[in-house]
Formats: C-alpha cells, structure tokens, sequence
C-alpha cells in the first residue's frame, strides 16, 4: 500500500539549555525545531513513510535553517510557504528529578499564524496524499490557522484521505477571539482517529467531565456518540515518578472496546518533549501498514518510550529499533 | 564630580553562531544581550560611571536572565519594568574575510515596544542622574517608545541634564506610522551631543545632502545652525577592508572647529557589533572626566578600537586598557 | 517585614571536571565561585532577600570575575574587600554511581585568610542588616578569620541581629594554631541557630558523643543545656544510596521539640555541592517570613533537594519552585 | 532553461580538528563529510541548480549521516548505492600561518572502491539531467571506479550531456594498477570543459612539460590540440601567502582567448578545503546561466573566494553573496 | 614479586558521540584509542602494574596520536610497531535507558591486521615479562594476528610467563579463511587463566552447549577436562536492567571450586565499554599479588564496576578507589 | 651522538580562557600545563631527545595529571618529586589585535618552591645526561630553588654537562629575600650558553645598560668579559605588531661574532606563550646535532615561529615541520 502523510501547523525554533543549566545561568542555547504537527510527520519520514508539512516559514535564512532540519530526515519541504517576518520560538530548560522542565513560548504573530488561508492550496497539496494530521494547537493561534486548518481537514475528508488529530488544549493559545469549543467540533467531525484525554474533551469538544466517569472506555463512548465519524481514540497514560523517569500506558478504544499496552518504563530520560508526537506517529505508522489496533498501539508506545531517549523533538528511531521494544527487548543491550 | 548616566531603549536576546558558523549550520547559538543605548550604559559602568538602564522586559525567566548579565557588569537594573509577553531577539551570522557578518532581527512587538509611555516615571527615573542618553532607535520602535523617549529627553533637559543621542537611522524600522523627519528634530532639539553621519542627517533630520559636501565641518555647521542647542557633534569614519580587518577615525565639531583622531588599525575582529556604542560611552567618560574635547574624541576611539576585540555587545575595556592605546601602545604585548 | 543577612567568609574559584571526566582526562574546567556562607546569602538573594557578602579577593580579573558572579544573582557586593595575591581554589570531579565525586582544596594563604581583622568595620557592614551567618569554616581557616568572626559574631549580637552558623566541622582545617574546642564555644555563646551533626559537636564543642545517644533530640538538649542562648538547632540525614542518588530528612530541635520531614528522594542528582547551605538557607527565608518551624523546615529539604538538581554552589531555585516541592509534587511535570 | 547535474564520485567522512588542535593534542573531531565532486554537486544545489550525487555508502548509520547531509542542502540522493563496509575517511589537521593544514587519507577498499561497475544504471541515472561532472580522482581510486566514470561519461556524452572534469593528480592514489596516462586521455576526450594546471597536465595527460612553457595560453592550446572536443580550459592561480591568507585568479582558455580575473584576496581563511571544487561549481553555475565566459569566470572565483570563509567542504555561499563579490564590494560590511 | 604484564592485540581509533547524540544527529565526535587487550594492559600500569602493549599503528599522525594516549597513563609503547596504512577505528552511539548503544567497526585491513607475524621479536620483547595477555578477537582479525598471536602465548609458556586470554566469540569477526575451532583451542592449551562464558565455549572451543547444563561449575569441569592446563575459569554475569543500568557477579573456578562474588549494582552507567576488560586487568592484579581467588574475584568486580562510570575504554579506577569499593562503600559519598 | 637533557624548574597549571573570552566573561577555562624550563625539555622530547623533566608536584590527582601531560609526549618523569600541597597556577586571558594577552600568576608556595634543595639528588639525576637547563625563573622563586639550582648547576659542571639558562628577568617574582643580582651571576658562571637581552643583563647580572650600548655584539663582549666560561649568548629581537601579529629575529654571539637570522613573519598567532622556549629548544636542539651555529640559529628561529601556530605551552612542531621552515617554505600549503 501506498502512503503519504501531510501534516499542517506551525513550526518553532527551539532554544534549549544544555545539560541541565537553567535559563539564567546558560551562555548558549541548542537550536532545534519543532511542532507537534509536524513532529508526525517527520518522525513517519525516518519510519520510511512518505511525508510532508505544511507551514509558512519567513523568507530569511532562520527559515531556511528550519527548511533544511527536515529536509535532513527526508521530509519533503516543497509545501512550505516562505513569507512574513519571523518564526516561533520555544525556550526550553532542562529540568532533572523532582526539578520540571520548563518551556517559555514566544509565538505570537509568527510567520505562520499570520499566514493568509489562501495561501496554502490544498487540492495540490493533498494531491498524492493519504492521511491528512493536525493538533488542536494549529486552529489555537489565529483565525487565519483555524480557517485554514479546516479548510485543509475539509478538502483532505473530500479526497478520500484519512484525518487524524491530536486534541491538546493548551490554556494559554487561543488568544484570538474563538473559544475551542466553537471550533474544534466541526474539525473533530472530519477526522476518524483522535487522541484525546478527558481534560482535552472537556475544554475542547465541551464534554462535562462529569459524565466522562468513571473510566476512559465510557468516555469514548460518549465522545464518539458525539462524533459518529470517529473510528478510534488513542490516549497515553503517563507516570511522572521524577523529571527524569516516566513510565507509559497507551489506550486505544474503538470498536466498543478498550485496548492497553503493558506499561513500559522509561529512567533516565533524555529529552520527555515529542513524546506523545512520537506516540501518535506510531499508531499511523501501524495504521498504514495495516498492523491489527493492538500492534498499532503497541508499536506507537514503544516508539513513544525510545524518543524519550533522543534529544530533539523528532523520533529517530527506526522500525528495527521499536520492533525490538516490542518485543519485549528493553535491556538496552550494547550492540555491536 | 559625581556622575551618572540613564540610558533608555530596547535590549534584545542576541543569538550568534559560534565561530565562524553559517545560519543553516549551526546546531547552537550564543546567547548575550544588547542594545544600542544599554550598551553605551553598561560600557560605561564598566568604566566605573554610576548607570541606569531603563527598558522593559517581560516578567519571566529570559527577562531575568537579561537583567542579570547587566547586574553582572555593574548596571542599576531597578528602574526596569517587567511586563509583556516577549524580548526582541537579532541573530548574528559571524563572517569572515570579504564574507560579512549577518543580523536578522526579530523586534517586533517586543516587550519595550509595547510598553505605554506612561509606564516609565521620568521625575523619579532622572533624579540623582547628570546624562540622559538615547538613540535614534529608540523612537523608531512605536509610538510607545517615541513618546516615552520625547518625554524622557524633555524630562532630563528640564533637570538641568546633559542629553546625547545616537542619532542612527535604521531603514527597517520607522514602521509604526511617522517618518523620522516627524520625530527626531524635536528630540534632537533636546541634545547637548549627537553622533551623526551625514545619511543619517538626510533620513532623520532631513537637512538636503548636497548642502552637505564637501565635508563634515560644513555638515556640522549646517546641522548646528538648525538645532542651536547642541553643542558637538562626533562621529567615526570606518575604513572596512574586510569583516576581520577595519580602522577608524574619530571626529568632533564644536565650537567651530573640527577634531580629529589619528586612524587606528583593527585587524583581527573579534565582535565589531557594539564598537559605536563604544565610542559614544568613550566620549561621554571623556566629558564626565571633562577632558578636552581632544582627549575625548581619542578616548572614545580607543575605547571603540578595543571593543572590536571583545566578544559581545558591552565594551569590557577598563579605563587602564584604554589609556595604554591612548598613549599610543597598540602593540598588544604580552601583560604578565 | 525587613531583612537582610550579612555572611562572611571565604569564596573560592571552583574547577569543576565537565561531564564526568576525571582529574586525569580533563582538558578544561568549568569556573564558577562558591563558599559554604556566601552560598547561603546568594541563595536567599535569589529568594528575594537582601543578602551581603564580606570576604576578601585579591584584586585582580580573578577577583573582579568572582565578584561579578555574585552580582549577578542580585548580591550586595559593596562591603567586599580587595587586597592581596591570590583566590582560594577547589577542584571538583564529578562521580557518578559508586564512584564519589572528589574535591581537592588549594585555599592555603588565599587572601581572604591573610586579610588582618580590622579589615572589616562591622559596625558599617551591619548596620542595615537583621540577620549575620558564618560557617564554622570561616574561624578555621586563619587566626585573622577566626578573630574577624568572633568581632563580626558579638557586634552582630550587639545590634541585636539573629545569628547562625553551620557548624561544621573539616578536618584538613584548622591548621593554624589552635583546635577547633578552642575558638568555637565562643562563637556559638553567641548563635540562635545553628546547623549541627554529633560529630561535629564532638569535634567542634566536645561534647561527649556517648553522651550524645540514642538520639538527636537527646543530643540537642545537651547542646543547649551548653549554649543557653541557643534556640535551635537543626540537621539534615542524608542517605547515600549512591553519588547520583541520595535522599534526604531534616530536623529540626526548639522549645524541647524534635520536628522532623518526610523523606525526600533525590534521583540524578545534576550537583551535590552546596545542598547543605541551601538547607540553611531555606530554613533562614521561612524564619525571616515567620513561617513556623516544621514550614520552615519543610521548605528547607525542599531547598535542599532542588539545589542537587543545579550546577554550581549557589540554589538558583525560586520561592514557587519551592513552595511546589513542599506541596508534594516533586513529579518534575513538564511546565508549558 | 531547466538544468540538472550530476556529480560522481567518493563521498568520505571528515574528522578535522577543532580550532587549530594538532593530531596529538585533540580529543574530538568535527564530523562532516565531502568529496570533490560531491562539493560540486552541492554548491550548485545550493545556488539553486537541481543536482544529483551518485556514489556508494555503506548501508550503516555511518552511511545514513552522510546521505542526510546532503538532503540537508537539498542534493537529490535518490540514486547513492547503499552496499559494502566502509565509508572512505579523511582526517584534517587545521593549520594557521606558516604551518600547513595536514590531510591523512584513510580511504583504501571504501564501499565506493569497492562497488561493481554495474552498480550505476547511468541510462536512468542520467535521463532529466543535463551535466555531468566528475574528477580525476575518481578513475584513480579503482578499476571499478575508472570503469564506471568511463561508462558514465559515454553514455552522458552520447545522451547529449555537457561533461565537466576536474583533472586533479593525486600522487597517493592512482594504486590499483594502471597509470593515470592509460585512463585519463579517454575520459578527457569525452569533455567539454576541464579544471587543469600544467602539473596535472604532464602527469594525467602525458603532455611535455617543456611544451607547455612559457604560458598558459600556450599550455591550453597543446592539450585542445589533443583533446579537440573540449571547450574550455580553467584554472585557477592560487598565491599562498601563509595557511591563513592566500590570493586566488581565475583563467580560462576558450576559443584560442585567454580570459582572466582580478587577483581576489582572502586573508583570514576558515577552511581553504573545497576551495577548488566551489571554482569549478560557480562556473558551472554561470555556463548553465548561460553568463558569458568572462563573467562565468568572475563569479567562480567569487564563489570560490567565499568558500574559503565557510567550514566544511561545502561552498554555502548564496548567488547573492557572490554577485556582492563580483560587484566589486569585498568590504564584508556588517549587514544588518 | 616484581609483575610486567605484555598484551598483544588491535588498538582502534574509537569516534563517540557525544552526550546521547545519534549518529545522524552528531556534528563531532570524541577520540579516544581502544582495544581489549590494551585495555587490560592500560588499567593494570594505571594500577602501578608495568605493562607494555604490543600492536601496530600506522606510522602517521593518528598512530602518534594513539600512541600518546597509552604513554600518557604509564604504558610501556616502545614495543609498538609502527607500519601500514590505517588505523582500525569504531564508532560508538551512546544509548540511554531502553536504547542500546551502537558499535559501527571499520577495522578491516588495518595496520595491525596486515603486520606480518615476523615482525613481532617476541624473545625481546616478553623478556623481561611475568605474564602475557591476549583476547579471542587477536586470531580473529586475520592470517597474521592468529599466527603472530600463537607464535607470543607459544614463546610465553617456553618462557615461563602467566599466559591469559579473554576467549571473547565476535561472529562479525573470523573473515579471513579459518572457523575458531580451527585456531583457539591451539591457543587456549597454552593459557592458565581464561575468561569464557558458555557461549564463548560452544562457538571458540567446539564443546556442546548442552553438556553445559546446568551450571557454570559443570561447564568449567567441561572445559578444563578438555584443556587440562587451565589454571582457572573467570566470568560476570551481566544483569541488563537498561542500557543505563546494569548489575555484575563475578564468577570464578578454580581446583574444582567455585567461587561467586555479591552482585553489584550499577546505575547511572557512563560508559559500560571496557568493563569486561576492567574485570580481567583486576582479576590479573589479584593474582599479581597473589590475593586470594576470591579476593582477586571481588577486586575484579569492584574494578569493573567502577569502569562504567568512567568515559573511555581504559578503567582510570585507583586501587584505592576499588579496595574502597571492595570494603562494600558504594555510596559514592563526597570526597573532600 | 647520544643527549639526553635534563631541565629544573616550576611547572605550573595553566588556566586560559577559550577563543578571545575575558576573565570576566568566561564560564570554562582550558587546562594545560607549562613552565618554562619544562617546555624547552618537552619541545626537545617532540624533537626525538631523550629529555627528563625535574620538578616536585603535590601528591595528588592535579600532579598526577600534570605528570601525565608530559608522559605524553614522551618526557621521562620518573624524577619528579611529589610532596607538598599546591601546584602553582597562571591564569592567561587571550588578547586579539591591540588588546594584549594577560596573566596572572598565583604560584606562591608551590609545592616546587617550598620542597627542599636536599630533595633532589642530582648525583642520580644527571647520570645519563649531557644537558642541564634552567631559567632566571628558577632561583626567583625561593630560597629553596635557588639552591637547588646552583647544586644542580655545580653538579652539571662537574659531571661535564652542557649547561644552559635563560636569565629571564621576571620583576614580579624574587620575593623571597634576594636580590637577583646576589644569586645569578653565580649561575650564569657555570653555563655555556645563555638566553639574555640587555634588560635582563641589567636587572640579573647587573651590568650597566650605558655600557651596553650601542648594539648587541658590544652588549654580548661585555656579558663574556665578565662570564668567560660562557660561550654563547642568543636573543631573540621580537616586532610587536599586535597581539595577532608578531616578527622575530634570532641572534647569536660566539666566538667574537655575532650570527643573525633573516626576520620571520608570524601573523595570524594562534599561542605565542612558549614562544622564547621554543627558540631554546630549537637551539639546543642544532647544538645536540652539531649544526654550525648560523644553522642553530635558524632552527631556533623557524621552531620558535611555529609554537605560536600551537595552543599550549609545549612546541609540538617535528623537526620534519621545522626544517620546512628552514627552507623558505612559509607557505602554509595545505599537505595532503
């Protein structure tokens, strides 16, 4: 089977500290990029799907800096659109223990949310395309993304593809005169697979919490008696014991029924940013090989606890690697 | 005599590349921090001169850390408000041989910029200061920043202060609505001392360039003739023969006559952004000190020449350092 | 209510090995500055307390650097003293497992141990103050030291500041003349609190260690039934699991009463050096707020743990970074 | 017009020494990757020209890092041959003043040496393309290389491909058993432009280095006696003041004229490597512009010049920079 | 008893990445020499044992280089042979928690691979020797090192040295025309002490896995039934908790006894490369000082668990440090 | 002919700052290790002369890592003494054009300075050996090091040792009680050749700079009326263009006439510390070897010029390096 993902929303520099120095103490900062749309996307590309993403980028050399990081890792970068006058950026400091991480967003007004909708043309985008991926935080930044986000859904629902998204709330986006609740509904009603927790539903699809107890088979229920189109809901359940040590669950309802992994532990984290990302890329990479729901879920945390050992938002794990997570093979045995 | 200086206007997070690393190269960035006006404050606590910086940062970890790398020098930070939601950030590309050093700002909407005029008590700010000091970037930011600063200067003037301005035009800027010509005559009408080239008369003072020729004396004498106020203007004649490689010569009009220095040699760059700044804080020590306009203007060349060699955007150059070049030593001889 | 604390001793230049390289692999050094009492003013700087170092440098780059460092974090650096030849220095190794971290120590002849007491006019340097700590290394390490301290411990009694002091005893100290038994008692006579292990009171104020069992709060008693005009006395026990993993309970002995934490576990611990201080520190900022004594306690260890999670001496850990531990989320959750 | 190289040739593994560390001294090494012909290949991506490399990789992680880097630049890398052990090293010294940079190859039996002729479907490799490029040390590395760039160079010739050398002697290589003299002339006779110095001349084409005297008109008039299909001779003469400071002038022979540029100087040299293939790129650049044969030359020193203030092999120069170049401004003025 | 130790084996160039950077990720890499046998010689001389390491290094730069990393801890290199063309090299991609580290080989046709057996005097050169040291990878590499390799442990034995060797199965190895079974066992009847696993055994030494069963004193009655000249079997069981932890015992056979150590745990692993050989230099020093078999199997434990906190592939432990680890001390305790 | 020499004086840890990084601006510093005496045995052990280096380092991890850094390259450090505390330290600031280079030494109470003459059994030491050298640093330090200079010396002589110093006058230094001219003459009359300027011949032999004039043959005839054992007197004339850019010349008087060598550009300087050793080095290095003394010369000169392409104390330059110097060869042509 052919697959070719297209993911759409914004993509930040991202100035991380090195080692474990706080802000006020470090000289340099570690530039990466990244954004949680497009994070699937590329974590698929090293997975060996064909992906692109789509974002706007301003027409200097700090875009094209962003261009080349994904062009690296094989994603095709043809789509990004070049205009405007900056790009976000996300600070990041390393936390360790019981010391938290902590990210400083600098967002606002970028190149891409200031995007016009028309400017990206999604019949020729999504031409070869078939899966089409966004998170709640692309119609979060502006009018401009929301409109164009469900623009994009729309046409990718038109042409057959498959719409997945991942509904994260963030509290302190939607700046721009919407509540969620007034958007996100009708781009939930395009997509056939979500990730979705209960907070996320009830600040995003309006849901009462109330009624989403006591457990997350009843809460699918209801969230997909809402959303008929809905095929699957994915979620992980994340142990913070410490900064540094996490441990993993996932969940995948559909069907009528609850699926779960067996929890994976994860010490010595290297980098806890682009793990749900990573999660999410799994399970799509699953889907498209038509692996059964259990296998998709499994792969996609197993994937997910490798990026927690990989600097960066991107996954760079290989199939060859996450296999052997899934099989159980989490020594960390030195190969030579 | 007892002296000290406020200066006002935006600092920004400098991002630069590490040795001589291209934007799309680098993984990592150095992070200091700077701006034209806090720069000439900083070079001269660092000269032992009481400063003050006003600006604005925004009230979180990258604020701070701003703050803190100019406690560090010295600087009374406590007249710095902290509101809003972002610094200004310029990237810096370091060139090399006939390769020139790139910037790429990211200013807008900056924490300063949208700080209303009134945020800032003059009365209060001014009160134990001898110099207020501002640049012609100052006002070109937003209305907010041009009315704080016309207020600042009217505020010091009536204080019975010496004001000075670095009256630079920056084409890229001036986007909020006036022209320069609207603003800077009424400021500069408050100043004591400018540093002025001749463009920057065209842009910002709109005195006709072909009054201008055949050269700098007559300049000034037209120039003074429309702001009777001021007393000299100084200015840096920069001989760029590659990145690595510039000279300078320093120049004063007052009273008539017009000063100059003997041209220094500067090979060797290490970090040139900052080297006017330098030499505006050199001439303003020299006239703290009350030396002769003479020894000034050497002073402040001297100053300038040995900022080339310091990485970052504040002169670290002692008084002692500056004497020695001063006395003509540019033989950088081993100190034991 | 107003406060500010005075310390006083030595600052060292600290070399530490990056990563976790040995003595004999390292081809560079991280530098920064620490000293078991100015830790305790930095600390409480950055909680927001007006804290004053006293100490000596030798008056060069090295000590203009050292004082810069304090600076920084917002410490009033104006009462430090310069003269002399040279900085104390101590090197670091980092371990890691089983492996200990090492600490060479070259302080011999540092300035600050040959600055001659009058050096230091405390009448002036505590005028403000409400509050003057030292540790017992302070009196160790010179006869100047040990007079200046006790001159710096009476004027502060006099003028009616609380005193504390970390008792703490280094053998490799006390290498000028007399024992410790001979210059502590006095400087204790004149402590409200005190930071106190029983070893240290065996070596330091010989009391009888059997005497001592079965228990700290049996122990406390007989410290105060010595020092009538101490209030409390307060501890850490800290488990050793291993040099990345240690855990950590604080005491804390008043009006008859033993209080004690919970346990607190510290994984991955980034650096070790200066949990102590910032132990007394946290405990000094809740005293300072009048927080009982179990918050203050509380918020001590709490202290104390987030300081393993930061290079370098100082605890650069804010008030809320705190006030989360002692609410019981030391899950270390990513903050967005 | 639409234009579309490729390059063929061995890729190898860069470990050059950080700032100016000798062998002995350093203990890590900068990673990046290049070979002559590749660096063609890239330049001219990044001046925005489509361009392809051939080669073999191992198919390791080792080989995947190579790949990426030159997605990263935007190098189709579709038809690199992933088979066999080892990618081909080369380690670099970097030198300052009179002390020369060292290069010692470690590329005997590479993957690329290795690989079969047949291995390369150059029918398909070269259907949309319109250039081929490739280098004298690539027939020199193997039996299978020379006859692979035979095959490649017939058919790109018979598929109506213009054909570009570089016939650059390397004394080190050329072990596998026939001399260059049994290889070249073929190859050379399938060009229509060549990179070639009297020395290369005499040991590649077995020329009389008596009859190439006194001039370069006269030398290039010799070889296009023997070599009728070529075009154009280029060259360029390099002044090798020290490491860190060299001149560069271009020439070329064409149509019985011999065309030169000014003498460029470029003192502060950052990486000198590559300099040589960044020439051959910007003329290449101005052939497939179609620029006269004068201005072709101009910009390849300009862009050649460019490279030397760039790390890496890489010329990462923009059309723009080299026209500010060719414009005569080698000021390197700070552009803000 | 005066000891000199003599290893014989390949050195490799070792190319690490630093922190837990991917090998697509790295832009350096950290260079450090290694090799098992060498390994062994180099943490015995940093033991105060002499050791020479016989080799052959190519006789450029990087053989100088690699040279000087073993003088430097005090190994006697004026054995060292110094022809050919390459140094073998391996690169190495740090793992973190489930995520194995990575070894790439490039040591084919390496310097010392390709030194004939002729060139070793190996009467000179054992002659002042006690005890010579060799592993299953020597024979490996090709003709030449299994020749020269038998031709050193046949001189040793006439000469009445200790022989050992690490009978350590690598399937990547053995290319060059003989199967193990063809050459070890010749080997094995000369040595006194081995370390093998029953893995080792089944593919070196041809005896079948299940006679094996069930435990490792059988396997060793096996084994010395077989090779009647053994002295003694060593071994670790190696717990694989994560790449980032491991637990060790130490196992020991010897006069039909076996000996087990206490299990060691080993969190917080820095480089687990080089801890077999650390186990076999520790176990050697006991024998040297004719410690007990259990004492000299606890020292090799204690040795090769302090090796995993220290980078590189040579165990910079102290006997010190490990008699510490050995009094059961591993709680890493500050050390001032 | 077989040399081996033997050098005493300090060896100190050498803290710089990395690239051009201020005192007050660095976080690291690089570690290596020099001293003046020292550096002309290591550059000699580069060379290929058996050389040992005696000194006394503290018994601890920085000595033993000082200790290792020689080892490295081959010195013998078997007659190091280890005792006593600190090892002295200099702290060097790298300057750039006009700003000078800095140091700071903080080597008071060395565990060299404070060891006792009778530690050093010169007898033994010298044994082998056909060269002693020291410097004016040596006997400056302490009463202690001056004696065991002049034993050391004495005992040359008599053993029938070429004996050699550089009579460097350091004002900061001769602290402990003499003045140098009651110390040295008796050095300088057991040495056959010296190092000394006229400043150094003033403030060290105390012979009238009037009397010195006008050139430096007169200068030298003066040296050797009053010193006959002395046979030659070299110097180096150095040109101060910057901290970037320096010239030398060599000179020798021997024999009633006086050698110089041509001027030898150095810009572009990488390390200029270790400089002067060099050219002793590098002299030595001609006489070991029975080059007439013009030859002598121009090695030393063509040494000396490349240390200051080497970062680091020691000149790692090989004979093959410097001989291409000797031949006009200061191209800096990239060597493949």
């Amino acid at each position: 089977m052919k697959n070719k993902i297209i993911t759409f929303g914004e993509i930040m520099l991202r100035l991380s500290t090195p080692n474990n120095a706080r802000f006020t103490q470090t000289q340099s900062y570690l530039a990466t990029y990244g954004g949680s749309d497009a994070n699937v996307g590329a974590s698929l590309a090293v997975l060996g799907i064909a992906a692109g993403i789509v974002t706007t980028f301003p027409n200097n050399d700090i875009g094209q800096a962003a261009t080349e990081s994904y062009k690296k890792v094989g994603v095709d970068t043809s789509k990004i659109n070049f205009e405007g006058k900056r790009i976000g950026i996300y600070y990041v400091e390393n936390g360790a223990a019981m010391r938290p991480s902590k990210v400083i967003y600098d967002r606002a007004d970028s190149a891409f949310a200031l995007a016009a909708p028309k400017t990206y043309d999604w019949a020729t985008i999504l031409k070869e395309a078939t899966w089409f991926h966004f998170t709640g935080i692309t119609p979060a930044l502006s009018e401009n993304t929301a409109k164009a986000c469900l623009e994009a859904a729309k046409m990718a629902k038109s042409m057959g593809l498959k719409v997945s998204a991942d509904v994260g709330y963030r509290s302190n986006l939607w700046q721009w005169g919407k509540k969620p609740i007034e958007i996100m509904p009708a781009l939930v009603e395009l997509c056939d697979i979500i990730v979705c927790s209960k907070s996320d539903a009830k600040d995003m699809l309006e849901v009462n919490s109330d009624e989403l107890n006591p457990n997350f088979a009843s809460f699918c229920k209801i969230i997909m008696a809402r959303f008929p189109n809905l095929n699957k809901i994915i979620n992980t359940k994340r142990g913070q014991l410490s900064a540094s040590h996490n441990t993993l669950i996932g969940q995948c309802y559909s069907n009528g029924k609850l699926l779960k992994t067996k929890e994976i532990d994860i010490p010595n984290i290297v980098d806890r940013i682009g793990g749900g990302d990573a999660f999410m890329a799994g399970f799509i990479f699953g889907q498209m090989k038509e692996y059964s729901d259990q296998k998709s879920l499994d792969f996609a945390v197993a994937a997910s606890a490798l990026k927690h050992t990989i600097e960066g938002d991107i996954n760079l794990a290989t199939e060859a690697e996450i296999e052997l997570i899934l099989k159980g093979d989490t020594s960390g045995k030195l190969r030579r």
